[in-house]
């Protein structure tokens, strides 16, 4: 992830253990994930505390390669007042699948990855996805002790 | 709570200890129950697994009661397809608010009571609930140990 | 019909001769009717002037007979704050089929019927309807004039 | 109007004369134009038969001008399966203001334009507008003599 918007500096998972991670991938003109993908991340931006939850976005696409750029992502997230970081997806000079989509195997936009207090990837999921359900799985989610779940991990 | 529908049998909430409990409270009139409350109730009930979390729908009302009967709920439930419990408030006979409504300080409809694998109400809404909160919160009372919990409360 | 509700008196076609006539039919408990015919019927009479377009409701229903009643329509329509005429249609003792509905050989609801200025039925529709269609056809039946055309059909 | 799409050439209103055309203007990161304009525009298209109502699309800004190209609208129109013709307003090179929104006077987006079967506008409106309203002004404008009133027009 190269470009970052509403954040001082570039995120690294590292940086994130401890809490709840949800990465939403998505696209500006991929309808689904402006019609269900945005306003659900939104949501949960603003549902969760931040301490428990960190929404993070990455614009990534395979296709219409010419049409996308910083000042479209910029203008976006101005329109509609997005809060959380965003990311744009790294372009990768050796395929059309940028690189952080390539990591996660996503088959496109909307996606939503769900990464645990430990770092562990625990759901991905591509296209909408019910807000009772996601709901459900975060806050089970929250409910997992970061500190107690490390030392077992550090202990296996 | 008299009369029932979609169970054998009345249910207690003491024979559903160890699952988390949603009531959700309604009267077939009530715009907001019809336009949120009940499709939210069965959203949750075909979420979660029956073992986890048990729905009970509630009509109940505290106006309009000649406008009520046993027929117009049961017309009701076999119109909207509703599968979970279904309970009729027990009329009082002194005074208009009804035994359950009253016993839970219920304020009016949609209403929602979430109560925990040991059986203690943990949250109580009036009106339109967000599903992303109302699926995190369920999501992490599910997490909760009914058995270590009880301990624990056996030993306070 | 026999009873009505938001009216003085009861409505006859023939008294709303020279306006357009939306008779919009609906059954309380019947999801289709409260999700879509019965809101859509409320933005009718909100959007066109009474003098042109007259909304009426009609509760209908060919099932679930013990469980409506004038009370019922009563706090139904207290509850949904409905202001435009409502009747309750006409039980008919030789058949499960209401009067009016049998009279427009209704196929259930909801159901909508548009009347033209000259009390003609020009559309009979079945289930839930578009908002842009509707409005598309209940604004060019507005431009036919009622007079000419009233004089063209008593010349014929 | 300079570039245009699903059109084999540029349409100009002077030939469309006897159809009803409803111009939506729109931008692609503009959360009401992709919320409400485009798709109720997509619903006018699909809803009046093409011989009597013209949609025509037009991308506009006074902001994000460096975001925006003809690859962003062509992906945009592709994603979004737009089938009614389309085109890109054309930078004005003194001003913020592209030339048909200036032309236009629209204060932004979305903005819809009805204009009747001799050029004339009849409606214009900025924000979102509601279906039921839109439809019956369309519904009348197409009841409207192209002929006779041009005949009225020339002898005024």
């Amino acid at each position: 992830m190269q470009t970052w918007f509403n954040t001082d500096r570039p995120l690294l998972l590292s940086g994130l253990r401890g809490r709840v991670v949800v990465l939403a991938a998505f696209q500006v003109l991929c309808p689904d994930s402006i019609g269900s993908g945005i306003p659900q991340a939104q949501r949960i931006y603003e549902t969760f505390e931040p301490t428990d939850v960190a929404v993070i976005g990455l614009h990534t696409t395979f296709e219409h390669h010419d049409a996308f750029s910083t000042a479209v992502l910029k203008a976006f997230i101005h329109e509609y007042r997005l809060k959380f970081p965003i990311a744009l997806d790294q372009p990768n000079p050796t395929s059309p699948i940028p690189h952080t989509m390539e990591r996660y195997k996503m088959r496109g936009t909307p996606s939503l990855v769900l990464i645990d207090r430990h770092g562990l990837v625990r759901k991905h999921a591509f296209g909408a996805v019910d807000d009772l359900r996601i709901g459900a799985e975060i806050g089970a989610l929250t409910q997992e002790s970061g500190t107690a779940a490390q030392a077992q991990s550090s202990a296996a």
